[in-house]
């Protein structure tokens, strides 16, 4: 049993869960850390559902209050919802479900936490800047749209698999390439699994070392770990990095404040969001 | 937030439900402090659901590994099983539902629970004695057929509604009055709601003082308080008596079983059902 987090429950414990193919323990901990910290009778659990419908279904059945959602059911869910509000339509995928008394609102907080991270004003990324996403999967359309809403207009989708890498860009008005060439964007995103632990690509850089040498910030979407090679490699060039566990603790913190009604300190995010991961 | 019981949570963790229009926190809190007890990696919740066919739904869609089952939804559940077990077909009553891997068994173990009482050898029941059985609500059902099954064959069937009254005696053969008279009965069985706490007869006894003086035994199914007016009355008199918080314990304790595999001592059960109740 994993420890360090305890919790007691009651008839009027809320029950708030996770639905994915592969939970992970990161939003588990994240929740019921946050739940412990603040005071409020909430218990959070990862199901992996046989059947999506079934477990949508079940969220109504049960009242349970909120719901993250994972790979693959992203997109399955929007038909299953009542309300898909605006981060969720912008880019047709859902990752939070709030059940408010049996309406289900469905929203997407991982594209509020890039277009939030991409606007702040602490990272000091310039709309004028070309841009390059790597990727064209679910987190590439999260991060695309963002960067459409948030005022970038030069970018170009980085993608090997042309019908997604073109519908992407298409979709926004934006370029699709399978490869980069001689292009030199300013601002490089990588929403490819590239860099991430366990995988094939840990080790890699999603661009050519050319291509990073002549950026003027990076953004990582990839959280574990929260040190890949690009994220290094934008340190150790000391320009502007905006890394994955930042996403994945703002995406987690706007689910929490969207399930209990209360925003965290950025200091309890923090910390919270450390937890998680450990 | 009701303190006491603590527990850790991950994405392994197996989660056990309730399902009632008014849940109580003794379930919770019995099965929860096993689980901890025992070490075993389970959460137990208790639910008032909106849509008892949605919430079933949810338990096969969620992979919820076992829900008990109180009023209202001890006859609706039916229909929504795949396997209806001898406990609760005997009763067409249903206080437990098993998930085996989307396969759902349905149990009665207040059934079970009463049975084992009855038959147990160090109640010192004789099954020829004449029973009364005061009630024909859901508990008065498990009561009559366990005794029916147990080896009583001289049953009386006690309620003022003529109609639940006679259905109920006669589906096991017995007889029905909608009061005592002149009866002798040996064994009082109280399957009403009097003599529970907080309700409007908390104070007073279910038969005559002269039908009670007349007994050999005594056995209430009201559970909270474990102590009252008829088990008290017992107890004065010296007699055998089973009171109802060894029939919820017990019932609870087949429930844990069933879901987990695992058989707490009666020690343990003892503990658990007195935490429980504190």
């Amino acid at each position: 049993m994993t420890h360090g987090h305890e919790r007691s429950l009651d008839r009027d414990t809320v029950l708030c869960i996770s639905l994915a193919a592969r939970p992970s323990n990161i939003g588990t901990r994240f929740h019921n850390y946050l739940y412990d910290e603040l005071g409020l009778n909430y218990v959070y659990k990862a199901f992996a559902p046989t059947v999506i419908v079934a477990a949508v279904t079940g969220i109504r059945g049960l009242g349970i209050r909120g719901a993250g959602v994972s790979m693959p059911y992203k997109e399955d869910v929007i038909e299953l919802v009542d309300v898909l509000e605006p981060s969720a339509s912008a880019i047709s995928s859902v990752n939070t479900i709030v059940n408010d008394d049996g309406l289900l609102r469905a929203y997407n907080t991982d594209y509020q936490a890039v277009a939030d991270l991409l606007a702040d004003d602490e990272n000091d990324f310039d709309t004028s800047w070309p841009v390059a996403v790597a990727g064209s999967g679910g987190m590439a359309k999260a991060v695309t749209a963002a960067l459409r809403d948030t005022g970038f207009t030069d970018v170009t989708v980085v993608a090997r698999n042309p019908e997604t890498g073109q519908a992407l860009a298409g979709q926004y008005g934006f370029v699709h390439r399978t490869e980069l060439s001689d292009a030199s964007p300013r601002l490089l995103v990588n929403a490819t699994p590239v860099g991430m632990a366990g995988g094939p690509a840990a080790n890699d850089l999603p661009f050519d070392v050319a291509v990073v040498d002549n950026a003027l910030g990076v953004f990582d979407v990839v959280a574990m770990p929260a040190e890949t090679p690009l994220v290094r490699a934008g340190r150790a060039r000391d320009i502007p990095v905006i890394s994955g566990d930042a996403v994945i603790a703002l995406q987690a913190a706007a689910q929490f404040t969207l399930y209990t009604g209360v925003t965290p300190s950025p200091e309890q995010i923090r910390v919270a969001s450390e937890y998680s991961r450990s």
